[in-house]
């Protein structure tokens, strides 16, 4: 599916001068409710095509296709003055921008979600899955759900079906909610409390590198008072959540160098060093059986919760039993810490390992290289360089010689242990405090639309660059997600279950209505 | 190349009723050179032939085409009683055998080669190779070489020119030096002192697991004196060799389990625990820095060396210093000990590691799996499944539960530390006395080749399944190799020297008229 394309029977909602009205939030949920449920299978058909377009960052023109196309949805929804955003950099993925300016209202809140999905390994995916051939499935299908073909027309559709696709959930899930959290609104005649703009970026997956340039750039046009960031996955009870900050992230890959020919593991076993069991052993000296982290002064820099954040995370329901059951084990890292509290300090990840080859394909050698990709998560107070420089430190107690590029033949020759270290873009925690005032009115206008208590998180386990936010425009952000919480992301098998869809839905344009 | 197509000047070869004369070993050496100079373009034709024949354990219809061609080969030299034999469980792949009869000899010699190579990974080979279609290169691609079109008909090849591909030099360079050996004493009129017969199995990189249950099938006719077992490099410092004994292997594939599903590193880091970790600290508490294996009792069945064993140690080129250079690795591993030392001790190598993905494709996830393939070389004393039974053990002590089987979810409920373990099929050393009568006319007759005196070692360090010979048939086994030394076998860009290809020849058909 090259071409943009957009089923004929949303070509009807491009409005020009709606008769727009403010409405209670019960009223405003009744009527967007009524509107989704009249237009499923639209809303579906023109997901399963925004599905359809690859966009990782290898594949840069189908970035740009996925962008134009959204563009083009924004369009036919009536937003205005939509553009794609150049970075001051050539060939980064554009950013979409749009706007709505709602005569009377006194606030802007911005709606941020990125288009861009994490890396795919197509090979590792389940059978009849492909990462940009989106399918539907009567469950997760990795508990019992089986693949369902494409329902008839006037048919009605379960809320626990899921899509399965990279980025279903993270994040065309959030562009998707947004559009159609607005166009619910505009259809039903509800006009929004507050101006609304529309950010949706193309390179979270690779740390944005390039946000902050483009926030320069663009300044004047994204003043605002809030940026609401519509990624990530609602709380693993299912119940809806705000999340005030997120964690820091960085990458750093590891490549430790044997021999410079695969040897012959018979002929030189025993001799020549092994760059797989080097590995091991750095990575083994990093975290301790309970999973803390052993790099000296790996936590030093933290910046305490506040009472008012210590008091939320102990509202947070817990989830650990029955998580732990169905992710199938028996004992969490973390000496009996709550998950929640876990995730409010910086992590040490393995994200993979590669040596030559296992299973059916290995052979009896000493590798010529072992890899492993390191993924540090920041909390407020850690600096993703400083923190890197700890583990490159650590690294070198072990008794490496890092380098940063392929070693020389010198440097093979006079350092026993050798390892090059690839560090990624990486960027701080970020957290925005309990007691902002239009904080409370997001929270409030997301209760609006369940009967469960809102699950207020102080920072959400994943990253984003909301630093970024904060440094180049001084806005504070929230974070609403809609996914999912089993979607995996950032993995094979990515999928969002067709109620979050709706619910998230229900939450956008509560937002776009709070008081 | 899927017919069995052979280049048509060697059809000229089968030969019915030549004059064969016994002649001294200089007379032997000069003739048989005379006809290799005179036929290397053939000789190189036809080699290429059989290699662009795929070999792997993983296609069947590929190992039995090789049998037939090599059976095809040994009918055109006039080697009689040609038989593939089949093996009591059906589905093994054929071995090939072949037998001359020389009137007046007392003692027979059955030659040994193997046609299967190791698993292949095309992805992993250089630019313009590929597994099963040979190509010529001017000398080691490692080392400066360069890809060359095929020589002109007349054109003379250099020896220091390299063939590549999937068993170039491990094995079917065996199987090619011993047809090629004894076409050139029959072509030169020369006949051979001793009886022949010719074995070439088609699983030993499978571990040879039904090699026993042929032998005892067949084994009246492989009554033999002695069996020369052609496989293996020579001397790293390019001297002949005759081995008395090779290293017992045993494969163990491990596979460390965490959460059923990949899980967003951010969400659930520091909480759900993650099997890279795991498997890097089972591997890292393996072995120690220097090399020293740490399961317990793992050295305690070696039987030491004989006092004529340990001269004989003492009498091989030291190699090291050049080896570590040309490897490009400053330490090795066994404090101090030889090379060839260490390799008359038993080892634990790591063959691969894997783990979701890294380097561009690596993603933010804790992964669910986390594998690795160990190697254990074996050496007389050792029996392979008392050592695997320690290994597991090892394992065991580390607190992981060991499994065989894909954990069940009460497994997982119960053991905090799951591991799957999945031994191959396995062998024992063998070593054959260095005073066996025959064993010292072996070694004569391959000196008569060379100026440079001939290295003998007690042991190999790679692996055959030579015990069973001795506990099949009653039959000492030598081993004569003639692949150059860095001829990556066993992993990608596998080559062979030409010069190797000519001397093995020469060494061949030196054995095939020992005094």
């Amino acid at each position: 599916m090259k071409n943009v394309y957009l089923p004929g029977c949303l070509l009807g909602i491009v409005v020009a001068g709606l008769l727009l009205a403010a409405a209670p939030p019960a009223a405003v949920l009744r009527k967007v409710r009524q509107y989704r449920q009249g237009h499923e299978q639209a809303l579906l058909a023109e997901y399963l095509h925004l599905l359809a377009i690859p966009s990782v960052a290898a594949d840069s023109a189908g970035l740009r296709q996925t962008a134009t196309t959204i563009a083009e949805m924004m369009r036919q929804r009536g937003i205005t003055n939509v553009q794609l955003l150049a970075a001051p950099t050539p060939g980064v993925p554009p950013t979409v921008y749009g706007e709505v300016r709602v005569p009377g209202a006194t606030r802007t809140l911005v709606f941020y979600a990125h288009y861009d999905g994490q890396p795919v390994n197509a090979a590792q995916w389940a059978p009849g899955l492909s990462p940009f051939k989106p399918v539907l499935a009567s469950g997760s299908l990795a508990s019992g759900g089986h693949l369902l073909p494409l329902p008839a027309p006037t048919a009605p559709l379960s809320p626990d079906w899921r899509i399965y696709a990279r980025g279903s959930s993270d994040d065309k899930a959030g562009v998707m909610t947004i559009l159609t959290g607005y166009q619910a609104l505009a259809q039903s005649g509800i006009k929004p409390t507050v101006n609304l703009k529309f950010f949706f970026e193309g390179e979270e997956e690779r740390g944005s590198p390039h946000l902050a340039e483009v926030l320069r750039k663009y300044r004047t046009a994204l003043q605002a008072d809030l940026w609401i960031i519509c990624d990530g996955p609602v709380h693993q009870s299912g119940r809806k959540e705000v999340v005030f900050g997120v964690r820091g992230d960085v990458n750093l890959g590891l490549t430790v160098y044997g021999p410079k020919r695969p040897l012959h593991s018979g002929h030189y076993g025993n001799w020549a060093p092994n760059p797989a069991l080097e590995l091991a052993q750095l990575l083994a000296s990093m975290k301790d059986s309970t999973g803390r982290v052993r790099v000296a002064g790996f936590y030093d820099d933290v910046v305490p919760l506040t009472a008012a954040e210590q008091a939320a995370v102990r509202r947070v329901p817990a989830v650990e039993p029955a998580l732990q059951q169905e992710l199938g084990f028996a004992r969490p890292e973390g000496q009996g810490q709550s998950l929640v509290e876990l995730l409010n300090q910086p992590s040490l990840n393995i994200n993979g390992l590669r040596s030559a080859n296992v299973g059916a394909q290995a052979a009896n050698v000493i590798p010529t290289t072992a890899e492993a990709m390191l993924d540090l998560r920041l909390v407020l107070g850690n600096d993703y360089q400083r923190q890197l420089a700890k583990v490159e430190r650590h690294i070198e107690r072990q008794g490496f010689f890092v380098t940063h590029a392929e070693p020389t033949d010198v440097e093979r020759a006079q350092h026993a242990r050798l390892v090059r270290l690839e560090p990624g873009a990486g960027y701080n925690a970020q957290r925005t405090p309990l007691d902002l005032p239009l904080a409370r009115q997001v929270v409030q206008a997301v209760q609006t639309t369940t009967a469960e208590p809102v699950v207020v998180l102080p920072t959400l386990g994943g990253s984003l660059p909301l630093y970024v936010f904060k440094q180049e425009l001084g806005t504070p952000t929230l974070t609403v997600p809609v996914a999912n919480y089993d979607n995996n992301q950032h993995a094979e098998n990515e999928n969002i279950r067709l109620g979050n869809l709706w619910d998230g839905l229900e939450t956008m344009a509560a937002l776009m209505t709070l008081k």
